[in-house]
């Protein structure tokens, strides 16, 4: 059984005030390509189909046109959930209709987690859902984070597992595991947002989405396809790829991964403004690119952003590299990475840095009655 | 052939900061009952399914609910079009799977003006568009007004109709012809949202939506189904209904009308305060109504609207009738009825009464001249 795993189309996509929509497409037709080639008997969407709930309508037509090409033109069962940027409720609509043409979208979470079963393979789908929500619909009240959710979502799905059975979870979470953890650990004071790897152990490979990097984790069976195309400048160096599995019977796998190629790539340059206007230079260069340029030059320049695209026309971001707010701005992020600082203390300084006004003894013992509240919740799980 | 003809839904529907959508669940509910008794061959709703381009995502559900209980578990054809407060491309999405279970949806606009064949009658889709958007579809520059555009379209359909066979229009339009074109000619100068009876005179029966009451006009053949409920006051002594069509083999119909009941009507009432909030008087009443009250009273009342609802709890409106802008409100409006102006005389009167600047001799030099142009145009049609 071979099935395509991708995730995190986001159509609709905003880079820095440029829409993607136009190399979306672009990427899209290629995708549709490699499944007329591969001929999969499924293609898995792991999430993050559009980039927001109410999605701009040429990023709904593409959608609908892509899917209609995969699922009803080349005859391809598809597996989609939603992800955090996609609204449940309206990528829901119509979803009744779709798994008669065995496109099977799990927009909102619901209580049944029977899986679809596609030539062998069971696929269990747990779309994007807040921990309240999980909550709620499974009337927990011990759920309040991430890994409480799909823990129990989990042990839901156990119930009525056939553990011979090649089973496989498609999710939406930020999963850690393997060499990232440490560096993605700032995104997450208290961990609520994560969910560790070792929860997807019952199955023989679970489909994920939200990170965009294929290099997210480094797990044997955990994993991520990563995005379509580059969605911001710190994904430059990021490859990009869908990753195709072919899986036995007993839910043993091979995994490779093919790369789309967008015609305009996403990446950062830098120099002195004189040279990046030099024509020997640029000559050499893919100019048509989405650049983020950061200047070198000390002192004032006139107008560079325009003389920069009279050679590169998509230059969507421009830095110098000599600013004094830029320097303030990197002095405290770094400071507050390296010091152990507490979480009352991590508060006031961020109140300090948003607001004008005083944090004051008052303010400071309301905010510290919330965070030991809240600490001693998270102690007794 | 037996269908139903419904239109103007509205799901999400804000009225005086109420959300329709728990009343109309409750006359959907109703809707989907009469779809069970009566057993058509189709269901036809011709537009405004949907308040507005992105709805709430409880109306979202609700729309996916009702339309999945009657195409699949009640097996009954749709045949639905986008009305002007639907967006035409979000509605669009998954069309090309739903009509694998007789759900014919045409949110878009298209070239093609095949119709939809449901045993034995030919249903001709006409979603709501623009007249820009129909000038460039047909690639026709002589089209720009909804007149035009429908009757280029009908051009169209002509084409390959079969005069021998039953023929449904499905439009969403500004129809005039019968009694009420007088009363209504004024929400349109010039004409250009309006669009004459005369020209669905190919059709068996043209079934339409946008105007809110099935008394709208008064034709033969063509007919508003009136709008699911009561949407604002000025619809308060509008009937409201669904009509039943049954049409033989030669297009010949017999149409009825069934009625919906909401639990809660929407009606005004008008009185004096003291008199409103007597128990002997509103014990008779149906005190859970959408109420707009007519206050008598002259001089100052202390919170009346509080008052009033502890007794008519959804009262949405309150009005007082002797105020001196509703009565200067309503003179400059009967005088503008009255008096027959010409379109340059109205555009003063507007601007004056819209704007706090004069209306120069150079504004009104050049306004003279777009007007000019407009009939002009309109003229050589």
């Amino acid at each position: 059984m071979k099935f395509i795993h991708t995730a995190d189309w986001h159509l609709g996509k905003l880079v820095h005030g440029v829409y993607m929509t136009e190399n979306q497409r672009e990427v899209l037709y290629q995708f549709v390509d490699v499944v007329g080639e591969e001929k999969p008997d499924a293609v898995v969407i792991a999430g993050d189909l559009y980039d927001r709930s109410v999605p701009p309508t040429d990023a709904v037509e593409l959608l609908d046109e892509i899917l209609f090409k995969i699922n009803v033109e080349l005859k391809t069962p598809i597996v989609a959930i939603a992800g955090n940027h996609d609204s449940a409720e309206r990528l829901s609509f119509g979803s009744s209709w779709y798994k008669h043409s065995q496109f099977y979208l799990s927009g909102k979470l619901t209580n049944s987690f029977d899986p679809v079963r596609i030539n062998g393979v069971n696929f269990y789908l747990v779309p994007y859902a807040e921990p309240g929500v999980v909550r709620q619909l499974l009337e927990d009240d011990s759920i309040h984070s991430h890994q409480e959710a799909m823990k129990r979502m989990i042990g839901k799905i156990e119930e009525t597992l056939n553990p011979n059975e090649p089973n496989v979870l498609v999710g939406h979470a930020f999963v850690l595991g393997g060499v990232q953890s440490d560096s993605e650990r700032i995104l997450s004071v208290g961990g609520s947002g994560c969910v560790g790897a070792e929860l997807f152990e019952p199955f023989s490979y679970t489909a994920l989405g939200h990170l965009h990097s294929p290099d997210a984790i480094t797990h044997e069976k955990v994993k991520y396809s990563g995005s379509l195309l580059k969605y911001s400048f710190s994904e430059a160096k990021q490859r990009k790829s869908i990753s195709i599995i072919e899986m036995d019977e007993k839910g043993n796998f091979e995994h490779r991964y093919r790369s789309l190629t967008p015609s305009h790539d996403m990446r950062e340059m830098e120099g002195y403004l004189e040279q990046l206007l030099d024509p020997q230079f640029y000559e050499k260069e893919r100019t048509q690119d989405y650049l983020k340029i950061n200047l070198l030059d000390e002192g004032a320049l006139i107008d560079p952003i325009n003389k920069l695209r009279q050679v590169y026309p998509n230059v969507l971001h421009l830095e110098r590299k000599i600013e004094m707010t830029d320097l303030k701005k990197k002095q405290s992020f770094n400071a507050l990475r390296s010091e152990k600082k507490s979480e009352i203390d991590l508060f006031e300084q961020f109140y300090n840095e948003m607001t004008t006004s005083e944090f004051t003894v008052d303010k400071k013992d309301a905010m510290s009655e919330i965070i030991d509240k809240v600490l001693k919740g998270a102690g007794s799980r």
